[in-house]
């Protein structure tokens, strides 16, 4: 039979997928993935925008490599820092259309320990060699990042600086400016992923480290949580050049992303009521993240160790005295799903510690309490670490 | 500054997107694009499709890799005797996760010559070695396949039985057999795309060659051509051992594609309506081709040579007298856009003879004239080769 490729063999595959028929069982109860909660998509301006399509008809044709215009326009008036943007079909094609064009197989990536999953599964893809630095609260290892810098031939350091995936933290300012610097001494791209920077739920905004940057970077955005995910539209924003072969590989990935979606998202985005949209999703992602958490203070504290995040859809929680795999097999066992933190981290390494990933956002909070009380039953059945 | 990929840099860019900004001008007629006729779309039907979307909250929400359930059924229904779909943004997109999932650098890849420019593009990315063969008025050339399947370890065999692009030809039920024979004996999987399928002006289909293959086969197809292009909606049928490499690729690489599109392709095709559009579609499609064959045949006789195809979209005109180059940019020249034969050949091949291709279903009658009418102008200042 047909033998598949390196890439494919040496790709990790995801934790969430293999068990997503089991959350998808009616009394699974899941805290395991990264959903927004479908109850609070902004139906009604969708449902205004979706009747736009119908005066646009060349939406329906062929469009640009680059995505709609319109689109691109706004979001380059978003971000006056920013010189050219691209379309992609989410955020996640950014990413891998930004490994296929720079790296070859071999090439040095460095990541956040723990990292996003799925930037990690791009870069086994891409058949790079994955290196780590670790994830403070406050941003990475300064000490640790120049000291990967110094020593390897790094070409991207992929990052997600805003409440990030899965640990929830924050970069500080003065550690954004930090980074910058070193990236720029050392001539190593960044790839900045920012999919929850507006899913903040205290504090203020801080600058992206993009904007901070004065060698390349990538700055990758998202629609799918704030608006919806199901619409699949993402973007990239970097200088000109650097996009160029971007454009060249989705020309040959899928020719342009849809473009009813791109319109429907930008209508959407420019509705009156969207802000108003805006501050009831955070409102009540703010209350479960609050809820959830002093759920866990109240009843596991003597189990897990976790800060409450200023924002993004997760809390992430280090497990002192259990093994994050077992604990996980036997929350399914009891009907809530849960990640464990062994997932974010390339395949080759070895988790620093154990922990797990709790997201909040998808459950109410009748449903967050049941799933912590089912949560406390597999952490009493789970034997502790020798 | 960041330097690009081997793969990046080996990819041919496309004649046709280098012209885009001078195609769209408004005094420009092409005859150079596939695109579809936007005059043609079934907007009631899509309309009605859109409305449907803010009954279905759910179709907002993050999806299965492999494509809505609903679609792929239907899929399923259409074909019985395939095993299993995948659905993914534009054949395109199908045609590249395969290459991503199968082939390492230096595999080799059979395509027919002249061959779609987008999957040279594909297999240049996967940096394969590619091979061709020739493709003759009812199919390849059975003595050459079997020699190439003979003498080189291809891996993936290419085609387009159906109306082929650019050359339009339709491979007879006598090669369809032969070749599902040899690529059985030599073990060569194929990949039988197959976007212009329905769009059949005359003649009784023929069995596709993935329903005559008994060894691997992906079969991809498209709504592009005859519902719209911009909805970015295509599948894969192949086995499901097939294609779970292809998912775990397609979910690096956008994780899905847009649901919204997929429900709305699945609303307009279902359509009471649709079977109606689609006879307006062919038929409109009928007398343009029949159109332009018969101004090429009255203007043009002395200087193009050409069969009229029983489907799909394109003229294949060979030149006995003309260099494809020079004519295409003395076109341009009397604004009208034409696809130099040349772009059909892998970069490291050389042609095997000089042609064009023209496209007849994107213009109306009055504009086929006009454009016949520069074409010819082009050919006059063109100077015949030595």
């Amino acid at each position: 039979m047909l033998t598949v490729s390196k890439r494919v063999k040496q790709t990790k595959p995801s934790y969430i997928r293999n068990i997503l028929k089991v959350t998808r069982q009616a009394d699974m109860l899941s805290l395991a993935g990264g959903l927004p909660d479908a109850e609070l998509f902004p139906l009604d301006i969708l449902t205004q925008a979706a009747d736009e399509l119908a005066q646009s008809p060349s939406i329906f044709q062929y469009g640009a490599t680059e995505g709609l215009t319109e689109l691109r326009q706004w979001l380059l008036e978003e971000n006056s820092t920013a010189e050219d943007v691209l379309i992609t079909t989410g955020s996640q094609q950014a990413l891998d259309l930004i490994a296929r064009s720079y790296l070859n197989p071999g090439d040095k990536v460095l990541c956040e320990a723990p990292s996003y999953l799925g930037a990690l599964q791009v870069f086994d893809l891409a058949e790079a060699e994955i290196h780590t630095v670790i994830a403070e609260a406050d941003g990475p290892n300064l000490a640790q990042l120049e000291q990967q810098l110094a020593n390897y031939k790094i070409k991207l350091f992929y990052a997600v600086p805003d409440f990030q995936n899965p640990s929830g933290h924050c970069w500080s300012l003065s550690k954004r400016k930090a980074v910058a610097s070193l990236l720029a001494k050392y001539k190593v791209a960044l790839i900045e992923d920012a999919p929850y920077r507006q899913l903040r739920y205290q504090g203020e905004p801080l600058p992206t480290v993009s904007e901070l940057s004065s060698y390349a970077a990538f700055h990758l955005g998202s629609f799918s949580k704030i608006a919806t995910p199901g619409m699949r539209v993402g973007y990239v924003r970097a200088k000109q050049a650097l996009l160029a072969p971007l454009i060249k590989v989705k020309q040959a990935s899928d020719l342009h992303s849809a473009q009813p979606m791109q319109l429907m998202l930008l209508a959407t985005v420019r509705h009156p009521s969207f802000a108003e949209h805006l501050d009831k999703l955070t409102n009540t992602y703010r209350t479960r993240r609050d809820y959830l958490a002093e759920l866990l203070q109240q009843q596991l504290s003597d189990k897990l160790e976790f800060n409450v995040p200023q924002g993004g859809m997760f809390i992430w929680a280090r497990l002192p005295h259990h093994n994050a795999m077992s604990l996980a097999e036997a929350a399914l066992k009891q009907k809530v799903a849960i990640v464990p933190g062994d997932e974010f981290w390339p395949s080759k390494h070895t988790p620093d510690y154990q922990a797990i990933r709790l997201n909040f956002t998808a459950l109410t909070e009748p449903q967050l309490e049941q799933a912590v009380s089912r949560l406390k039953k597999a952490l009493q059945q789970c034997s502790p670490i020798k």
